[in-house]
């Protein structure tokens, strides 16, 4: 990188003092600007990446969220006399891919926050990378598939009347389909994340 | 990298001939190593570029395929009585999902294939990665979605009975879920290029 200056350090007078030389800065005056400008840029990145962690966190969390409460207004949505999810293939489609989703998200949550808490990473960071990654496109497609097939039955059950079992049913694949919106904008930033890493 | 090995150089015996010093190579004989090893890890990633342009270009291909013949297969599903695709509003949207897929992968296979042969770019090199990333997710988004939504009915009309109306429309959402795999794994290849490339 800096073997020009390195071959100019024998050339020196002996008359000159020889200069306490930082062996790690060999030529400190011609190398200070390019110093303060790799520190900038260096802190701009640092910057950068713990904007996009804590983006990707929090669209974890809102995931997360979202995939609960679908779970939740989903597995409660029995009020008896054919008005039962599980009567239902899509409502039980849609449950299972909210329980999934609130598994993979709750431990992406975890393992983010125990890794910014103490600062230590539990995966290779390429690893780490490319689990975010192919995991929030998977869970994406998962939910959004869930929540499309969904849609239709119970648009034609609320066509003949609106109870609570419809509701709810409507407000489970609306939970669905926000924390399907979470988890593709967070595989976006995964996949930014992927493309700024230079691993060198 | 190599400080210890430049270090060395003025510490030979000035009986030597002093070598004609390459300014920018100034230790050749232990380099030849590291520069045959450069150049060779460029034309590894050449190599695998031009695999990964080939793979996204026959992936995107097949999307095209797949998604016009959902197209073709839809769009001609109607046989009166009932039994026409736009009743329904499920079909609808495959029809409309398989027509913007089309577009899509039409427009842009012709510009990878026009790249490719004339070894120009049309648009800059992280625009294009960009663009192809982005597209190819949110087309592969729109299939899945499209195709969910269609699942249900078609199989509820195929519980009471087969006739060349269900099977269409059975086939078309298959082809438009072989579109979907196919824009899918585009997706994790227009990823994984931008992943490789520095930008420097």
């Amino acid at each position: 990188m800096s073997h020009s200056e390195e071959e100019e350090i024998p050339k020196a007078t002996p008359t000159a003092p020889p200069p306490a030389v930082d062996l790690e800065d060999p030529a400190p005056n011609s190398s200070t600007g390019r110093t303060r400008f790799g520190v900038s840029a260096i802190t701009q990145r640092w910057k950068r990446e713990d904007l996009l962690n804590r983006g990707g966190l929090a669209l974890r969390g809102l995931g997360l969220l979202f995939s609960l409460l679908a779970f939740i207004i989903m597995a409660s949505n029995k009020h008896g006399d054919g008005e039962n999810f599980d009567q239902y293939e899509e409502y039980r489609y849609v449950l299972a891919a909210a329980i999934l989703a609130t598994l993979y998200t709750g431990a992406q949550t975890l393992r983010h926050v125990h890794e910014m808490s103490t600062g230590r990473q539990m995966l290779q960071r390429r690893t780490s990378g490319l689990l975010d990654f192919f995991g929030d496109q998977v869970l994406a497609y998962l939910l959004i598939s869930a929540g499309s097939s969904a849609i239709p039955l119970s648009n034609s059950m609320r066509e003949v009347g609106d109870d609570i079992f419809t509701d709810s049913s409507a407000a489970a694949i609306g939970m669905e389909l926000l924390a399907f919106v979470a988890l593709a904008l967070s595989a976006l930033i995964s996949g930014y994340k992927l493309t700024s890493q230079t691993y060198i």
